[in-house]
């Protein structure tokens, strides 16, 4: 499972390039101009369930002009990290830094320490792997959280969870002690809470005070809203500061954190949305399993399924016009994001019937 | 002249620090909350001349919901990178890398290079030295250009051009020579262009192949859009892909990127606004001269002032109402951007004659 790369000093005179990190290599969720292209008589319009992301968005409060207009002002920056420290349960917005999506906290994260020994817990979001490996750091990828304490030691160990796409979920007391060991060699814990918001009792961005733990949150799944780019890092005071220097000023576009702003403090929409996004993966989950898929992991974001038919599955509902991400190391898995309304669940239902109808069960 | 600073590996962790680009120790323009803080008895609303923004923003067009809510489509980033190449006059969009803010990319090259030796010509915008200094390299500020080429050699050299805040102009053969010497040692020229909207013949952005050329627009100050946040590098294909693999997918905002990628295929717009800007300039330069002021440089979006009585002057404005921008080591300046209508002239002129009839001339 060794995924290393090493720095090389091209003609263009970079130390160190990442390897898929530009997008092209690495497979993502919700690429429709790619399925368009690989299905090109699937029916319009396509029911993306590619992605984790809620498919009913936070609605957007009027954007003050002066929002695109003028650079963010400091005021408009501090508020929203006060906003995201309340709502993610920080100690205080000294403890976050703003990125434009979680996605740029995950390629600066490796440029700022020396190159080192990172532990990944695998499978899961390609991104970390091949962001500290492109950045010249040694990368292994590791498959279970016991070996990570046991004989795996790393520089940065990185965990996401709940894990994307098992949903995997560690205890918010062994994140804590494997952070305690990080920090005493001078490491760091990336905890890569993208999906932790429909479950906020396995966040440990509580801690985020804890030396070396540094807790990734990505806005714009939970609140629909992954076009806004926001990123959010919770962590020790000092190591936020550092964040904040490297990422600079005015990373977040005034109309972002206008609207995340506004968003993060909503309680009243946030619980609504918890409850809204439980029943809505129970109701997939029935769907899936009345057609005979076993559902193995997932979270109110997305749904995992694992059967033999996986790629007839993907090929079959992508003619079908519905979109759904496979994973090139695990053949037999299939990832669901949540159908948008009853039309896309009766579509997904009746082509999956119609697929596995066609399809020997023994079938690859 | 000497800045330079050595990389330190702190408690977070973090090997090198910037000091200075978190915004906090580098003065910017258009902190009204801090003129506020500053001038708390001044009439609202408030004239910000403060910035080098475009005071008549590119109208906004219909903005989709996708935008908002899925993740960019890689199409509408390459159409971005499409429309960027058509509009500053490079080669192709494979010569593009987009990013947060041109600031996002002023941040991200110095962590590209291992450490070494940078060349800056001041003054000129803070941010280029700090930025590389706080990366871990050694950074000169160089007075004139003939230094660059004379005994002043660097790994790379910055040159922002036209120049902020003096307007101070580079001709395109003598950028083009100095980026073929810094190529012949595997060095980079950074040329940020952030104001060569105006007078595109100044531009080396056509010259984009050339290796290690690399050329900087800003989106949101031309267009008017500064809380778009949009950043255009535009270098050697190579040099462009491995920017774009730094940067990661996804680092625009949807809206961002469909608003952007209107504006910059906008021809009559762009050409209407570049006679606006440049009339504008001229009737501010009027003003300025009537009340006694002496401009002694600048762009279309700017004008600088030189005068012994600028703290007085930025102190008055300040307390008017009027924010300029001053400078910490250049304490005779002062630079105006473009009032945004008739009636602000009218303040800025009446309150320059009310401040300069009060102010011995010999005075600071």
């Amino acid at each position: 499972m060794a995924e290393s790369k090493t720095a090389t000093k091209g003609a263009s005179g970079v130390t160190t390039e990442g390897q898929g990190s530009g997008g092209a290599a690495i497979l993502h969720g919700g690429d429709l101009d790619g399925a368009r292209l690989a299905f090109p008589h699937a029916p319009e319009p396509w029911v993306d369930l590619s992605t984790g992301i809620n498919p009913w968005p936070y609605p957007l409060p009027p954007i003050p002009a002066d929002a695109w207009n003028r650079l963010p002002a400091r005021g408009a920056e501090e508020g929203l990290r006060e906003a995201a420290a309340a709502c993610y349960g920080a100690p205080s917005a000294a403890n976050v830094a703003a990125a434009s999506g979680s996605q740029a906290l995950i390629q600066l994260l490796p440029r700022l320490r020396a190159s080192g020994t990172v532990a990944v817990l695998a499978p899961t979001y390609a991104e970390h792997a091949a962001c500290w490996a492109g950045a010249g750091h040694v990368v292994r990828e590791v498959a279970g959280f016991d070996a990570l304490a046991d004989g795996e030691a790393a520089d940065v160990v990185v965990v996401v969870n709940p894990n994307n796409p098992d949903g995997r979920t560690l205890s918010v007391a062994a994140l804590l002690g494997l952070a305690e060991r990080q920090a005493a060699r001078g490491g760091w814990l990336v905890v890569d809470e993208a999906f932790a918001d429909a479950d906020p009792a396995a966040s440990v961005a509580g801690f985020a005070d804890e030396p070396g733990l540094v807790v990734l949150r990505s806005f714009g799944k939970f609140f629909g809203l992954a076009g806004l780019r926001l990123g959010i890092a919770l962590c020790a005071p000092d190591l936020a500061g550092a964040l904040r220097a490297a990422i600079g000023p005015w990373a977040v576009s005034g109309p972002g954190l206008a609207v995340a702003t506004a968003a993060l403090a909503d309680r009243v929409w946030i619980d609504a949305t918890r409850a809204r996004l439980a029943a809505a993966a129970a109701a997939l989950d029935a769907c899936l399993v009345v057609v005979g898929l076993r559902v193995v992991g997932g979270t109110s974001l997305f749904r995992l399924v694992a059967d033999r038919r996986a790629a007839a599955l993907h090929r079959g509902l992508g003619e079908a016009g519905i979109l759904v991400r496979r994973f090139e190391r695990q053949a037999d898995w299939l990832r669901l994001g949540l159908p948008p309304d009853e039309e896309s669940v009766i579509r997904l239902r009746d082509a999956c019937v119609r697929i596995l109808a066609g399809t020997d069960p023994s079938a690859r």
